[in-house]
Parts: structure tokens; sequence; C-alpha cells
């Protein structure tokens, strides 16, 4: 799997921590890549790099400057262009389709509320976490999760410094001394 | 299924994106009662309630003053409790046991980075949607689904005055002139 993620329109004053739990939720779920427009912000870069470098892999963020751009040169080298909105085709009906071409370059778009008319039109896919208002956080995550049948979440990422130690009641981690992934 | 979702300590100056996610990511999933405790946010049941009148269902959003007594409260009347944490034990670990509790009452948990000792106590299971770092809404998402087989996500919400029209490209949505579900 080789996805990457593109967040549009990331506002300082608003999304500070939803973009951060986007990106989180990115890493988390097995992407290696978090692309976000809008506004340029250091402090949400240095938090996912910060997470990055305590619990491992080789996930990077980067702002970029023009979306549609962007997405017109992920097209032109093959790449596909998943876009995720409520007023898609539902991910149950596309699923097979995606999954026969899990190993091509996807890019998965998420946006918040007044996405441009003209990412609808260039997107190849325009996919639905359900037709009901909820969050871009839910949609990505669950996305990721169905495209991999679950096994996304369990992706190891090389270099940790931490891992957790599944307990049935409490926190338990272990510090990693050397790459073991 | 009859699930309700308790976000711990909600914070009105930090959180009130988060747990507007969480709520609306609640209600799309199909639970059907969502109580915070933290600060007390007119605001955020305001718009939790906006939605469920323009997109239908009996999604109800409470204030918790105590959630330690909430929590054995709900114990006490035989209902389980669900707590979501990345130090808990891998969801498709406990998914088939969960599945067998469909029909009682199920509590999820969620809260933030810093959750006391005695919730993790108190939780019937701890369950850890992959065991990195991400994102509450992304955990609460993709519990449900899982859980539900991914029917969750499909729910019908009744008395909806307006519903999506699935759509390959751009948005188009229908007005609902009566209770159709």
């Amino acid at each position: 799997m080789a996805l990457s993620v593109l967040r549009l329109s990331h506002r300082i004053s608003r999304d500070k921590r939803i973009t951060t739990h986007l990106a989180l939720t990115a890493r988390a779920f097995g992407a290696s890549k978090f692309f976000y427009t809008g506004d340029s912000d250091s402090n949400l870069e240095n938090s996912s790099e910060y997470v990055t470098k305590e619990w491992g892999g080789n996930f990077t963020i980067s702002f970029v400057d023009n979306p549609t751009n962007f997405i017109k040169e992920w097209k032109r080298k093959e790449g596909i262009v998943v876009h995720l909105t409520m007023y898609g085709i539902e991910l149950s009906e596309q699923l097979k389709l995606l999954r026969s071409r899990i190993n091509d370059y996807i890019l998965v778009v998420v946006g918040g509320s007044k996405v441009p008319g003209h990412i609808f039109q260039l997107a190849d896919y325009n996919i639905a976490i359900g037709h009901q208002p909820h969050s871009e956080v839910a949609a990505l995550a669950v996305f990721l999760d169905n495209l991999s049948d679950c096994e996304a979440r369990k992706h190891k990422h090389s270099n940790a410094k931490t891992k957790i130690v599944p307990t049935e009641k409490g926190k338990k981690t272990k510090n990693v001394q050397e790459s073991s992934d």
C-alpha cells in the first residue's frame, strides 16, 4: 500500500487540532505522506514530526501551495485520487474496485464543509463513509481501515522509541533501544 | 444495538471542534445518546441538536457532572462499559466477544490523553484501535464501524429534513417533506 493524504484548506485558528488528528490518523493507519493546503503551520508540522520521532515510521508532513495543481500532477504521474465526501458513492459499493488498485499510488483527499466543485470533478472517486455529516477524521480512519481489511491499524512502525504493551487495565509502555521492525 | 457514548473532560477552549466531531460521529454511526463531562457547553449542544433536526434521528446530547458516578451507575444497571484507549487490547482480539454483547446497553467511553487510572479499572473492556497515538474521533468511528460489521454508518435516521442523493461527481441533496423511515 502506498498511501498519501491531502488535507484541504487548513486554517490555523480553527482547524489546529482537527488537522493534527488527521495527520496522526493518517500515520497510525499506514499512510506514509501527509500534505496540507491553506495556512502553512509550523506547530502542526512539529507535533506530527514529534510523534513520528517517538513512535516510529517514515511518515512525512508537507505544505502544498496549490491543491489543484498538486492533484493534477498526481494524476499525470498515474496516481489515483480518492476524495472522501458524504455526497459521494458509499464506500461499501466501491470497496472491491478500490482494493484492486491498492498498489497504485493513492492520494486520499479530505476537506472541510466547503470543498470547491472542481475537486469533485478532478477526483477519480468521490467516496462517502455513510451519507451523514460527521468528521473528516472519522471518514479517513474508516476508509483506511476498510481498504486494508482492518490491517492498516496494525502497521509496524520502524525505529520507534516507545511502544505500548497492551494491557487489560492500565497503561504500559516500553522503551525500545534499537531499530526492531 | 443500544449504544451510548461518554466523552470525558471536554474543554471549551481547546476541544470545541473535537467534541463536536465526536458527537456527530457517534450519531452518524448509530449511537443514540452522547454524554460529556468537563465544561458544560451550550454551543456544542446546539450544534449537535441542529444536525439532528436537519438530518434526522433521535440522537440526544447531555452534560454529565460526575463521570465516575455515571459509569458506576451504568454498570449497576447492568450496562457494559468499553473504554477506547491505545493502551488496551486490540479490538480485533475482542471483537467476537463484544459482538456477543451487542444487545446489552453499551457505553463507549472516550477521553483525551490524560484519562485517570480509575477509569481503566472501572471499564469492563479497555480496547485499543491500534496501539499508536491518533484521535478519539478515529477510534470511535472505527470501533462502531467494526462492531456493526460496517452497517452502523448506513443507519437510517428517521424524520430527516435533508437527505443526500449519492453522486459520482458533485453534491446533490433532496428535501424530505415528511417522516419517511
